[in-house]
């Protein structure tokens, strides 16, 4: 018998009383048999993801369950937006949110977001993407409508640089400067500043912008960085942890975290990250990853989404679905299995966005301390015997039973 | 509905178990209706203001709660004395604790309290008040009885220098030196070194100290400087915490740590720090502050005079009069106010001074995740569902719950 964990994560899940539930959150008013059975034979408590009242996003959030210290490895939003939209990113790599913009010929911003052009950023990108200046290799990918992502690769980079971005139309591209004076950051900005100009030279002929122009639609015709970010140099999950680690997840951005922290990724046929996704098949998958691997990260984004939508009702049928993915899972995988059930952060339906409220948090397995919480929801959880804990004492307690850590002294 | 937060501060409010209390604390015995609706309605747990078992000051105390770390900013008390008795300390600045004390011609201290002199004092310290030494500005005032302050304001100060205070009678006067041996340790020292000198020349002639004389009291003719602190250069509150911050205290030293940090000081007509404070004018006040801050710190005296007087009964009083004005503030606030209600430290009775207990804690406001508790106190606060935390986690909490705290993270 093989012992293995799996960090099942709904996210967003936890919440606040919500009116339209009669003062209920969506885990209480849910209905959910498999749930409640990992709380009532389990361990229970609840999490502060960060610390007590962070709002964290996803990101900041998985990287500390996942056992790095946010405040020590998070330096901006640039790598994990590039690692979401399925850019390669290396440790040391300076990356940056960008926008595809409309410049006039004085350089100043028209529209920052090149009229939202929905269509041909990918071949825009790509006439740029791997071009070396002054030694760093830049690498350009589309994401969502107007935005991109900028990934400079190479020896003393920095990201304490400013955004080109001037953050207001009417105004002109603003040089990029190092912000602290330092080689690095002279160097990185010196090579920003290059970048747009090629940038400029490259989008201004290229065909999808002439035939926008000829509709009468502003030109993509400048790509203009903001938010820069370096990312950190993590020593890898499965040797920080001693484990051989998965992770079965909906959203790049989280199956880009888990990449770069050195997770195999997993992709479940039919998973969407919307509210239709087929977690029987993500059920499945899991099943069966977990013979492979002796730690697997799942996330299951739907109850989030519902947080942001002010949807509480929807909220709870999305819990009943993860439920139901439980029920699989104890019913189909053999023992030896541990599960630590919780969220990455609350998204309180009536807030509309992540709130600072710890999650409710679940350990199940073998040999496990039961305590006298019988369901798994953010009231119930609270006199549970894990107490509150913060996110990266998760792990440590699950490679602990699974029996792959360490002793730490004699 | 704007919402805003209010950080209640009973101080020394929580206690241990009293004898003459038939073994309940003063919060357990006290009739404190207002204070157990905010229980009922809100959660509660405990909380180790500084760290668990640390017996904290009212100073240290209030740099935690508001969100500063005591360990890393906190180097002695002279600057906080200093603020105490409303001089102005700018961060950079050493400040120390100062007697008027009788020395004789041979500069041996012959009374370290020059006969615990009480009147003439302010305008002793005012013919010093300003000197500069070296390019250091000196202010002096004075304290209670035969305290007083002493801040050097100027470029390159160190507060890692030795006392001139010899701590005994018929001992002479300290040299001061650096501790350190560092550059800024010996300007410091000379300085100091000097400003006493500069003090026996100014007061053996004053005339209060030859009046004194004439009467065969000992003249208070030297300043002796002690407990060096070098004021910490803080982030501002509002700043730290995205609030537009005011404080509605008692004391001075609570006043000058709220001042310090930035926030907005107002005083209630009639609140004398003791214990016949007028505490229905502080609530009228703290309403009315409420509508033009988000953040508002209030501070309560009376509990932490009866701790230290070993008074349970009289402390049982005082913390019914603080819930009687809460009960007007909930009364006339409107919708969108948070109330923290928690103590500074615990004063027990039993050992008249501060001690390393855990104080209860409670929240309240909208769409808080409702405990079980019903009772703001020591012991029912326990298990609630804010488990414990430490004291710097209450205000992003707050934040949150407010809604001004930014997203950490995507």
């Amino acid at each position: 018998m093989t012992k293995r964990a799996l960090l099942l994560i709904g996210d967003g899940m936890s919440d606040r009383p919500c009116k339209e539930l009669g003062g209920k959150t969506p885990l209480q008013a849910a209905h959910t048999p498999n749930l409640d059975r990992l709380a009532t034979e389990g361990i229970n408590g609840l999490c502060d993801v960060v610390r007590p009242g962070i709002r964290c996003g996803s990101d900041t959030g998985h990287l500390s369950l996942l056992g790095y210290d946010p405040f020590q490895v998070y330096t901006g939003r640039g790598p994990f937006e590039a690692l979401g939209i399925g850019m390669d990113v290396q440790g040391g790599d300076v990356a940056f949110r960008c926008n595809f913009s409309t410049i006039d010929e004085n350089r100043v911003v028209t529209d920052r977001r090149a009229g939202r052009i929905t269509e041909g950023t990918a071949e825009l990108a790509e006439v740029m993407n791997g071009k070396v200046i002054d030694g760093v290799t830049c690498y350009v990918k589309e994401s969502v409508a107007h935005r991109c992502a900028l990934v400079l690769n190479g020896m003393g980079l920095s990201s304490k640089v400013s955004d080109v971005d001037p953050h207001e139309e009417g105004k002109p591209l603003s040089e990029c400067y190092a912000l602290d004076g330092s080689p690095e950051g002279i160097r990185t900005a010196r090579v920003v500043n290059q970048f747009v100009e090629v940038s400029i030279e490259l989008l201004k002929k290229h065909r999808i912008n002439l035939d926008r122009e000829a509709l009468g639609l502003p030109a993509a015709n400048c790509i203009v960085p903001r938010g820069a970010g370096q990312a950190p140099n993590l020593r890898p999950i499965n040797e920080l942890h001693n484990v051989n680690s998965a992770c079965v997840v909906e959203t790049g951005l989280i199956r880009g975290i888990g990449r770069f922290v050195g997770m195999t990724p997993y992709d479940a046929v039919g998973t969407t990250g919307g509210l239709d996704s087929d977690l029987d098949s993500m059920g499945r998958l899991l099943i069966d990853v977990l013979v492979q691997h002796n730690f697997v990260l799942c996330n299951v984004k739907g109850p989030d989404l519902c947080g942001h939508d002010n949807n509480p009702a929807e909220k709870a049928r999305q819990v009943e679905k993860l439920d139901a993915m439980v029920g699989m899972i104890l019913e189909r995988s053999g023992p030896g299995l541990y599960v630590a059930l919780m969220s990455d952060h609350s998204t309180p339906c009536e807030l509309g966005d992540h709130s600072g409220d710890p999650v409710a948090l679940t350990i199940w397995g073998e040999g496990v301390r039961v305590d006298a919480v019988t369901r798994h929801d953010e009231i119930s959880c609270g006199p549970g015997s894990l107490g509150r804990l913060i996110g990266n004492n998760v792990v440590p307690i699950l490679t602990q039973f699974i029996e792959v850590q360490e002793k730490y002294g004699a």
